[in-house]
């Protein structure tokens, strides 16, 4: 377990798991396209596109979702 | 705690928790695009937009079922 | 409260639902676009194209689970 | 209630909360656009689009969701 | 009943259930565009085309988790 | 079962379940598009468009939420 890249989905706080979301919206991504030079020549495009960065942060607001089930919603 | 931008998803009322989903949705495409010049430079092309605003509102509305939830909607 | 545009999430009736709904989807574009001059220019091209349309009921769709959900489906 | 069109999400079988599903994301187009000449213009032109009926079918599968879990999935 | 097309959400198995997704997601399509001809001329164009894919694994995706819940995640 | 490609949404891991929910993801796609000639042909063109790899990775978010209940989590 040592090398997982999602061990658990339990974090301490809310900020943490929003950041786990992140990470898993990435690697989402990263499992269709493991080539990170591809993803690094890709970024400066959609870095810039507003609806590009619209669709990325409702990947992380559905990850979020789970995440924030997964800890009780911190409460 | 006192920097998180997210120390909590319980809010006193619900228009007080939609306003934590703008800002979560915000903060989904901050971390994908950290740079605020390029995130203002972005603005007015995207908030002219129906079809960007209508996206926007689906994020928010996806992180507002989240906050809901944490706040057993506020019953 | 007495100014809140959601004071509850609580209605009599399920279509009193859909329509608490339907206004989270335009406060979710207001928070965006909070310029009302913008949004009734913008109107008229979004609301003769069907693919916006689709998406503007996607929205309803999400807010409504959220509705339904406080008021246990009105059961 | 009686000229409600959606007096409740309860069905007596899954396929009436189906079709239950498909007038509820009906009802989110005719929200935006309420003039039904307009979109009787539109549909010819969307019904004939891969892309529009897919999205037609996503807000479907939303509102399914909300009338199965209103009608405990009819187990 | 007999003829329903979809008499429950209960299934036997999980690959069963994923079945089940996609008749409901082909259906959301069906009582937009009843037409099979046309249903059968949009194929070609869209089942070739990566992002309609996408999209269509999508909303068997919000089925299966409708269906999946039904039968308790088959535990 | 023992030739079922979902015989269970069990998974030991998050990790693990992370990766049934790509797999879920791609069976998505290859029951609108079984011919896994075609799908090769489309891979290069959608692995490098930023756009679409984030829908592949919504739809992998989906997915996991299910798996990730079917889980309790892994708590």
């Amino acid at each position: 377990m040592a090398d997982s890249w999602l061990p658990s989905l339990i974090t301490e706080t809310p900020e943490d798991g929003f950041q786990l979301a992140v990470k898993m919206s990435r690697m989402g991504v990263k499992t269709t396209q493991p080539d990170t030079e591809v993803l690094h020549r890709l970024r400066p495009e959609y870095a810039e596109d507003a609806n590009s960065l619209t669709a990325a942060s409702q990947v992380v607001a559905l990850n979020f979702q789970t995440v924030a089930t997964a800890n009780n919603y911190w409460r």
